[in-house]
């Protein structure tokens, strides 16, 4: 595949200096125009080979454009607070919001690359890596982002060539190293990987461009040009009308029984027993965060649950067997002005906790899936792909090391109407209580779809869910305290 | 100081168990007029002796409180991240936005104390940070956060004895570690540095409270009154009248020569001197970036001045000559709604470069005094403080070896309406100029005079202004490269 890229194409100057101010007013009115819309971000990601132009180009588009309004992100070794984090942390850091244009200069591709160069890992371990990037760059396009994937090539010649030519002008002495010519005996090596990458990570929806490096103005009139288009095509399309959703007409099972029907709801428990088991419970957990390994580990609770099923009262129960300097608690509510920039996955990435600490959320990115479908606040489309979104996020957590507990609290409509009312009396609970609680309730059918749909697409083996009937507080609280103990334990 | 916190205050168990529901109660309905109201953060520092009950007290908050709105930060040893900005870095990180209590364990008292206490700072250091402190919470309380400082004491006798029965029970013994005892021996030299920093960081705006730490119920409830009246107190007070602006008239000096006038505007530079000039700047300037000692430098560079004065023709030929990896362009308008919540320096400290790297301002914390006090965006108390603001700013920066280079573009009224007219015509160039610009023009007088305050009362030692004469843009560009080649060279 590399082949047409080794053709030896060629700009001459004079072509060359005609077009590259028109290019670069072009260029200035697309910006423009991208960020007065802010309906997406434009991410351009560079890769290649060493010697190819790249950092040129990067440096080119910064020059031709308003760089005041490009980010530009480059991914040397990662910081301790990066190494915390799943792999994917340092680059949802990185993303451009809506409006803007980030250049991501060696971005999630190259590590996978490398590693398997270097043979430090397994051709199964690059197959999975790739799995992961295109479901990644599916998931950035699916929340609009237009992605530009350009990678330069030379071939062994003349990256030889070029390498010389570099150590031998004196302004261009100090980019090459003994690592480059290091690296330069593993061309071959790095050819095929990289091919194969590139083969497999060309998806429809962010192929790769692959440009031949070797004439710098053939090179940037090429990204040039590319990049103009692809703005300018994005820009004229009108924002896609809402499509008419398709009907789901609720469908309780024949039998009417479903994962929240077949759930026992209430289990009474005396106050001794809750107050000896919570003691157990908390104590048990308590001691696991001084355990020597859990200083590796870091730890995501998500909580959901109907309104008044008892989140809050459970989130307090945990956080009371916790020292208040591991966890962070995050309630999520309407999304920031900066949050909704982003994909909707970006809020939650941004509060992952760093090795032994807790972030516990209360509501979650299973909002996509639960209020926004039934609102109506995405597009059927939207919830439909956050199913595989959100395992694929929740795998990246379990992968890295991240103890992830899921709970949903499920209470019946008399309990929510009984808890409501009890709300509505106590002076200090009122502001528990609002008109939106009332709505909310009259969805309950169609709540009630979303959340066995919720279960039964993102329940799995790495990440399931804790179903917890919770018309008892009691015994709900101590069934979340038992499972995160349990959870906690096997980790350890 | 200490000896009223020696006194062994007492509350009983059963006064305690009457207080404490109603004392919750009240807490919990001052955090939701806290957050409805959302006009100013509490931020809570504790700090003391070990074993007077910080942590327990931290959790009891969290507990009696909706601990889902509290963000409880601890400070162990700093990331890598932290270690590459200033001290003060990663406290603003933590601080909390209005609406929310933030509680910082361990704040930024604790190095000076620490540092001192083991002979590892002078004394003249201490007292350098206390003054910073100072000058920090006070911008901090100035920006309208409501700042609670408790301290949390111990006699020596007391700390022996806690110390000792956290050892013998077994649900605490591991909080008790050689540390711990190492500790205990300096407590009369921790409890004299610690008497001085306290009584000399106790302002009026943030005083320090010592709470007695022996009786677990008489420090809690002390905490949680304190707490209570004091929210209750800020919650209750109307937000200020802005007070009737002193009238300011504009002043020019008696024989009308200041810093902007006194500067030469114009000075004609021949295309071929310019190419030459940046030719050479830009050269050395890349190399610098190369030089070893660099790596531990980070470079801030800030640039104002009249519309159309060409800030933006600078920045782009400053970047030109660095590689993109190394720079963020940060341009300055309307804050997004995060940073509305934070002080307004906030905005500029989360931009700050790490080591080695390079972020340039386009427009910059100048906007307080300039913008945001010509167009009355906020009271003249507001930017009168900023200037001291600003100061400590700047020196924090320089302090911690990053290099800061202030350049103001100047150009005569003449030339900014024939660049506006041109702007105009030019269709590349029109989204440049907007009806604000115009309007702005109209107040030409007002900015004159606040350039020049700002000028006399911000141009310091350690971080001068540079004031470039900008109506022949190659003569800026040249002078801007040429001062800040100068400044890093100066640096490495």
């Amino acid at each position: 595949m590399f082949e047409s890229a080794e053709l030896g194409n060629k700009i001459d100057k004079e072509t060359y200096d005609r077009e590259v101010p028109n290019l670069r007013e072009d260029l200035l009115n697309a910006q423009y125009d991208l960020s007065q819309q802010g309906r997406f971000p434009v991410i351009i990601v560079v890769g290649g080979v060493d010697g190819a132009g790249k950092s040129e180009t990067v440096n080119l588009l910064n020059e031709w454009m308003d760089p005041r309004h490009i980010q530009t992100h480059a991914f040397p070794d990662p910081s301790d607070e990066e190494r915390e984090r799943p792999y994917m942390w340092r680059f949802w850091r990185a993303l451009p919001p809506r409006g803007k244009i980030g250049i991501l200069f060696g971005a999630w591709h190259s590590a996978p690359i490398v590693e398997r160069v270097l043979g430090r890992s397994k051709s199964a371990k690059l197959d999975q890596s790739i799995e992961e990037i295109i479901r990644f760059e599916k998931m950035l396009t699916g929340e609009g982002a237009l992605i530009l994937k350009f990678w330069f090539h030379l071939s062994k010649e003349q990256q030889k060539k070029r390498l010389k030519a570099l150590e031998k002008d004196p302004k261009t002495r100090w980019r090459i190293t003994e690592t480059d010519w290091e690296r330069f005996k593993s061309y071959d090596r790095f050819r095929k990987v990289s091919e194969y990458f590139i083969r497999q990570t060309s998806s429809t929806h962010a192929p790769w461009i692959v440009v031949e490096g070797v004439d710098h103005r053939y090179r940037s009139l090429t990204v040039g040009r590319l990049l103009l288009n692809a703005m300018r095509e994005r820009l004229a399309k009108k924002p896609a009308a809402r499509l008419p959703e398709k009907k789901h007409p609720v469908q309780p099972r024949v039998d009417g029984k479903d994962v929240l029907t077949s759930l026992v709801l209430t289990k009474s428990v005396s106050k001794e027993k809750y107050n000896r088991e919570m003691e157990t419970w908390q104590g048990r957990l308590n001691l696991l965060t001084r355990h020597p390994k859990f200083k590796e580990r870091s730890v995501v609770f998500v909580f959901e649950g109907q309104d008044a099923a008892g989140k809050g009262g459970a989130i307090r129960r945990v956080m009371q067997a916790l020292d208040a300097r591991v966890y962070q608690g995050i309630p999520i509510a309407a999304p920031t002005e900066e949050e909704r920039a982003q994909p909707y996955l970006w809020r939650f990435w941004r509060n992952l906790p760093r090795s032994g600490r807790f972030t516990i959320f209360d509501r979650s990115w299973y909002g996509r899936v639960l209020v926004e479908r039934v609102e109506g606040f995405c597009s059927e489309n939207d919830w439909m792909r956050a199913y595989s979104e959100i395992n694929d996020f929740e795998s990246q957590l379990v992968l890295n090391g991240t103890v992830l507990v899921k709970f949903w609290l499920q209470i019946s409509k008399e309990e929510q109407l009984k808890r409501f009312r009890e709300r509505e009396k106590t002076s200090f609970k009122h502001f528990k209580i609002t008109a939106e609680d009332w709505r909310n309730r009259q969805k309950w059918k169609q709540y009630h779809q979303a959340v066995c749909d919720m279960i039964d697409r993102t329940s799995t083996e790495i990440a399931p869910w804790t179903l917890v009937g919770a018309n008892n507080k009691y015994d709900a609280r101590i069934k979340v305290l038992r499972t995160i103990v349990g959870s906690i334990e096997s980790a350890v």
